[in-house]
């Protein structure tokens, strides 16, 4: 089975990461839209027919004139590309799972037990707003949650993780969409499952064409890019150990200093954790391109035009095996 | 592992069945209500400590304090009655079914692929709001989406439907919340799987001591409720091969015409499906009460006591082995 893409929605590029529970609609109706148009090329000329047919607060939109669109059966464009998307929680989940110490395990403790339901309600809820966005703009999305597809930790690393519903899915025509997850552990009882670790395990299990992380700024950066003079890195170099170093921009006074600035000024694991994430695919032969959400450059990335040589003009990070 | 009961909530009692995706909240509560007494009974004397932190549109409650009452860590009452919660569709995934299609299969074609998205966004979309009516009651409740679990049909019965992750949710003091939900079916591409299956399967494997059907009516009549002069029928009796006979009230002129009647009113099959289903279950030993929702009759059905002489004030139907 030939994927194209795996896409990391992340969570800061499509939620209000300051405000609970708060979705960025306009970069998650965006990022949607682009993710059409990379599946479906030929799309961009006729009318979308939404496969979202349930009712939405606020808004009043006749589901039955949405159906008369089907009356040919030939007004949708069929999936052309196979993608899977994968989103992680932004103000989604983080509270929930932070507040109860769901990650650290022991679910025989209250607080964690009702932690650990709290987080799947969150994420839960999370992920069945981005398969509406998808449905909407008529991409045959599936909400497929790790928990309830039997995945489950040991040390928090993947244990068990049976790929074979994602793959029927695909098969059949669908995108799966899933996402971090409130999980259990064999060793400490439960564990939250992120959205990056699930990333690398569906790459080098579905062997996708590339991965596309899609992010809030413009790729990774030298040191954090609120920082004056701060340098986005544009190629890292990864060797069939993992290994990374980069490769453009050529930097002069940094050599080996890039890896600990990184690792040193990201506290929350964010940047640095990428990198090695990333490394860690792009190792496999698989390009990861790491971009900023909505524009122009993320719609490159994902529709494959930077498979060849990188365009000059394309903003963000390629992480590419050196063969 | 000892199942003390597995609850069909009927689509009709937590939905309003004739308006599009609109839940019957009072009776949703009610019913979250009954099911918390019914699994933590020493739940009643002290204050309900919530899982659900999530934000709720219209109401605005501070989720630090709903933590602030872990802080001892002992005020939650832990499950003590095992349970599993499956719920129909009702006014959710109806339309959206029927409209293209999806029981019919066929998924190669776009109006029914697009059924298939639009009927699983309708039916998780209800599922999340039970799992957190559930959870706001304190009841750990998780939402397990058949697709998701890898259950599909062959000429829409169970092909396969793997249990583990029930079971270990189970096991782990948690109350699966399954659905009725659209999945794969090998012969004809993709059907819907109903909640009465799902329970009769779940019921089958994990041998609960009593099966609870909440409906909107007392129970089963002998002829449609509205029909002046229709009868409850009280009690029904099984026998090893899933024949079944009205015991209670002895029906002076119908005698094997009840069957008769009962399936010739009923063309959503509603109700005659429903006694077929039960005598299936019962035919196992397992104890079928059929009762309306949010009644003293169903908190006392819930509870478990009816396993023993039925009182003559207890109103519904009761499908039973007779040994």
């Amino acid at each position: 089975m030939e994927i194209r893409c795996i896409v990391k929605m992340g969570g800061a590029a499509i939620t209000c990461k300051n405000e609970l529970e708060r979705i960025n609609e306009e970069n998650l109706d965006a990022v949607s839209s682009q993710l059409r148009q990379a599946m479906i090329p030929c799309s961009a000329s006729v009318k979308t027919v939404g496969m979202d047919w349930s009712k939405r607060p606020g808004i009043s939109e006749d589901v039955s004139s949405t159906l008369d669109d089907f009356c040919g059966d030939h007004t949708l464009n069929l999936l052309s590309n196979k993608f899977v998307v994968v989103h992680g929680a932004g103000s989604f989940g983080h509270f929930q799972a932070s507040k109860s110490g769901v990650h650290k395990g022991g679910l025989d403790r209250p607080l964690v037990k009702a932690g650990f339901v709290a987080t799947r309600i969150s994420v839960t809820t999370l992920n069945l707003k981005i398969v509406r966005a998808l449905a909407r703009e008529g991409i045959p999305s599936i909400g497929m949650s790790p928990f309830a597809c039997g995945w489950s930790t040991s040390k928090r690393n993947i244990a068990s993780a049976d790929l074979s519903m994602v793959a029927k899915a695909i098969e059949s025509g669908f995108v799966p969409v899933l996402h971090g997850d409130a999980v259990f552990d064999e060793v400490q009882g439960c564990t939250i499952l992120s959205g990056d670790v699930i990333i690398r395990h569906l790459a080098v299990l579905l062997k996708p064409e590339y991965v596309v992380f899609l992010t809030d700024v413009l790729g990774v950066y030298d040191c954090p890019p609120t920082v004056p003079d701060s340098v986005l890195l544009r190629e890292i170099a990864v060797d069939e150990g993992g290994n990374w170093s980069v490769v453009k921009p050529t930097l002069r006074n940094m050599n080996k200093q890039v890896e600990i600035t990184v690792a040193a000024h990201d506290t929350t694991g964010g940047m640095a954790a990428k990198i090695s994430e990333a490394a860690m695919i792009a190792k496999h032969g698989i390009d990861v391109y790491i971009v900023k959400a909505a524009t122009n450059h993320s719609l490159r990335a994902l529709s494959g035009d930077l498979r060849g040589n990188i365009p000059d003009d394309w903003l963000g990070t390629i992480v590419r095996l050196t063969r």
